[in-house]
């Protein structure tokens, strides 16, 4: 089913150039997308439907200065089509630069008590990004599966009041326009990261994307998953690892940190960690967060609840407020050592 | 959040009982769901919200012999709830009884003389449902997601001239109405395994549905999507086994043939085994074949194309008529040996 | 550090022309190794210190047809070393014939009652190796080790008074002595595939092997294991499937019966297959052992306890007598189907 | 066969009481050991063959003030045993307390210059102990097995004349007398884990062990091997994670940095992490060595080679000079940062 191409012009291509580009391409079948960064511009062939390779036919063109076959099973989130780190703007919060973020707040909105408490704690220590779920992906249809609009509305509320942007869970295609309408940041949970009808609508919206890591997928399919979005012409991608199955029993999931790097080194996305979900006790988050910013995520989403025996979701891997506001002085302090603020 | 229960009535209950039970259990906050059987009636308590079991609340109505917590994580797909093997119709086909289903066909429908070619290979050599897949689920957008609609369109063509019913994957819940109005059955692909927008629209179609497993769930995870289906009043259900994500890279991903007997032990759905896409070769699919009939699956899901070499996605895996051709009288002195017929 | 070379001979190569080729490879720092069988005669020039390619070297010696590299990672028990299937004998069994081989005993041999009661049970319902271990290789050096050198005299008295062979576990380099004394064939447990010297010990005792996959080991590596037995010039190595470790946790192990079509596609050495340990429950064994023949394996090693309740270690994976004999009939019927005998 | 009890002594028990305990306890058929820190003092009963619980036989002597069952699969590494953390020196380093210990050096020895050069290097720029390996565990064994005695020697020599300690693989229990002659620490290595005749036998020598993961055991497995070594009566046990295997391909295996909180919690035994094996590429090392600091690790365990182009094993995982340059001041900002030295 041919190949996708990708085609670097030279840094002084006119825009008639560009353009000839793009007629060829789509004559031949594609679907080009255009890239431009300081000292180059970029094209990129995606989805062709011919036979034979035709890198031949683009390589002569004016302005065009090399042409070259993806080597990767992703194509939009690799640093061949952008060699600089993105930046994701989330409200007055940018994900991907010196600031390392803190998105904290309860698993599941449960109550405007418990939702408040926890927001206003977790802001007051330096949280930046409010997280709860309001629409749940349960593995059971008899699981608790969130308060729906209502939570949305009041983490609408609560967010406003405080002045801090929010991110909330996506689950169904259906549910886009709605959680549109009031969050700041869209979450594609784990078991969803190859909806792809989910995917395309959420790259539909514009909104900033949360895309965490499939539980059993590589880094190669994940920044795959991440081209459903950017493909819809949705840039704003923050990838959040959180943990991959494995045969290890002490934790609920094996973070696997070297994702870090390895995204680092692949992809121009910015990428965030959960340390939550993947150790499922709270005991052992601190350790793993303080790790997550060594490695050089850009930020981290943690469970945190003012009380954490009063959640009925996931109370046991939820921080009490007290250990967030000892964890946050650490995290300062490692920060500082490497160059960044918190 | 409280616990399901379930609730086995006396053999010779009354209607009156049983539907005093019901409205207990929904004053109390349940969504209950009865089930009868030779010898005993039983309901499922499920979604409670209280916060203290009830068992004793149901202990004493009249006509209810016994009350237990279920202590799986699935419900409605579990032996506790039914006992007795579940068998499914698709079209004048029955699934789940002594006779084992060879379901064949093409990855994806590429074209109208490879599908006919095929379908009628694999018919006259003893399949008894085409499968073949119109809208894929690609790990890239940039992927051949599937000839959509024209697909299908050309699968109902060839399932009714041949007279033989067909299975074809949904992978938008969006997509559940058209595809209903032509498929015999509506396949769940591994990836939206736990993509529960979907499972609960396939459950309201009411449609025959073969739900494959996720690459990297347990057992207990894909009965607990059965229970979405099952949720919505949709009772036509067969699993499929398709293979789990390891580390040996000799098989594109494990047959878990193991998942046979436990099913069989843990629930009452019926169970067919897919070796191709497990196997990803097809030098290794006949062994696996055999084995998949051998263990006690209801049925087989095949990758077959009259001209592998001619296939563009997953040519590799699928079998040749000719290779189909040898392998069914094997599975035919196999099952005979086993009191079973092809 | 160089390349692993596999030289074809002309068939009608002279003693001479081998010797010559054999110096040759000596001369160039290589630890040659010669295979000769029906059309062909090959030597295989393994472990080269050499900078660079080497084949030139060979291709102009005379008798010699072809020159090429090994492509896996294993060499001695590749299809390209020896063409034709092995087979081992084991006393008075064949391995890897036409017949399908059923090993059966004790996890463990706890007392001479419970020995002599499943031994003579399983012989006589149609097994014809004897299986028990002595020398256990345990997690924790608190658990049981096995009874040691009387459990292994026990299983020789038995063994000889039935008249069948038995096959039990070495765990340390040092007991293959004693062990060769009394034992038909040495089993290297999953824990040990990759301990060297032990494989080499038993190498060099040029007793029969079944050498069990680790449970976390690809094929790939299990065919190298197997070469540090063959590179001490024992070719009696049987392998066996166990099951590898997944997520998966209804079952101790996956049983990954794809390894068989695998195994014979790619070694010439014969596999057995070991459900019990893989199932960790008795009731999911014999459909295991079922799908384990119609996979093409060529035995199977299973655990049967005349009593299992009363078994100290892994009574609860053990099949009862009554199991046993309802299996083999199964068995039987199944491997007549398919041209084989039980 | 019966449970394994932990017997917390009266603070002020009696030489004659604690004689009392341990005599009873070898009646009983136990395998005592006694610990005391303070505050406390520990009786663990362990390897009883009997029946049934034993409890209330200890229950009432004197001097006894609780008795409990260990509730882990490890017993003498469990903080149940010893609830302080332990500290192990290897010549004049210790491992285990404040300071942050990088032991660094090349995958294998492979001649004297390089090996010179790159200890000079690393200890130079704060490395307190040399890594390097004589005698290798090789997946075939057909790959270069390491110098041996020769490779030993070398080691002996550089590191004596730098004046720092070092540790080697041993990967034979015949071998152990001759390393421990010289090395100052013994390497168990991932595929030997479980290889019980080797960790008896190290456990013997009394030398410090750094015992590394078994790259498909959990944390669980981990600690009851380190029983092993304990069980001999030597106590400098340090565990080194090194990545475990999972689907993930990026990385030759997934550094399981959870591994660390989790140990920390369930042991008193110092964790150091090797990010080398676990990456697979030099690029990635950095990232993981800073994690892993800021995980809580004890250490590190790094490949360097002066020049990797030219080393004939994993060149491609080890550090150049040049980036261990770089990386040990980011090393010590955190540590700094974090109350540690390095």
């Amino acid at each position: 089913i041919g190949e996708n191409l990708i085609i670097i012009l030279e840094q002084h291509a006119t825009q008639q150039q560009i353009g000839r580009v793009l007629e060829v391409a789509r004559q031949h079948g594609y679907l080009p997308r255009s890239w431009s960064e300081p000292g180059r511009i970029v094209v990129a062939l995606l989805g062709s439907l011919g036979e034979e390779s035709e890198e031949a036919t683009f390589e002569n063109l004016a302005g065009v200065n090399c042409v070259q076959q993806f080597e990767t099973r992703y194509e939009l989130s690799s640093r061949a089509y952008k060699s600089e780190d993105s930046r994701v703007s989330v409200g007055n919060i940018e994900i991907g630069g010196n600031r390392f973020i803190v998105a904290a707040g309860p698993c599941t909105v449960e109550n405007k008590e418990g939702l408040s408490a926890t927001a206003e704690g977790v802001v007051a220590a330096g949280a930046s990004i409010i997280r709860g779920g309001a629409f749940k992906s349960r593995t059971s249809p008899f699981n608790f599966q969130g308060m729906g609009k209502s939570g949305l509305e009041l983490l609408f509320q609560v967010s406003r009041h405080i002045g801090v942007p929010f991110v909330t869970e996506v689950v169904d295609p259906k549910g886009v326009d709605l959680i549109s309408k009031y969050a700041d940041m869209l979450q594609v949970g784990s078991r969803n990261m190859q909806n792809s009808a989910l995917l395309t609508a959420i790259g539909r919206s514009g909104k900033p994307v949360l895309l965490k890591r499939g539980f059993a997928n590589t880094i190669g399919e994940w920044l795959a998953a991440a081209d459903y979005i950017l493909a819809e012409g949705n840039n704003k991608v923050v990838l959040c690892e959180r943990g991959i199955r494995t045969f290890e029993d002490d934790t609920r999931f094996s973070l696997d940190l070297s994702s870090v790097p390895v995204v680092k080194h692949l992809s121009h996305l910015p990428i965030m960690v959960d340390p939550s979900h993947a150790a499922g006790r709270a005991i052992y988050v601190p350790a793993l967060a303080k790790a997550a910013l060594a490695s050089g995520a850009d930020g981290l989403l943690l469970e945190v609840y003012y009380d954490p025996s009063l959640a009925h979701v996931d109370g046991q891997q939820s921080l009490s407020l007290e250990q967030f506001n000892s964890l946050m002085p650490e995290l300062k302090a490692i920060a500082l050592a490497m160059g960044r603020t918190v």
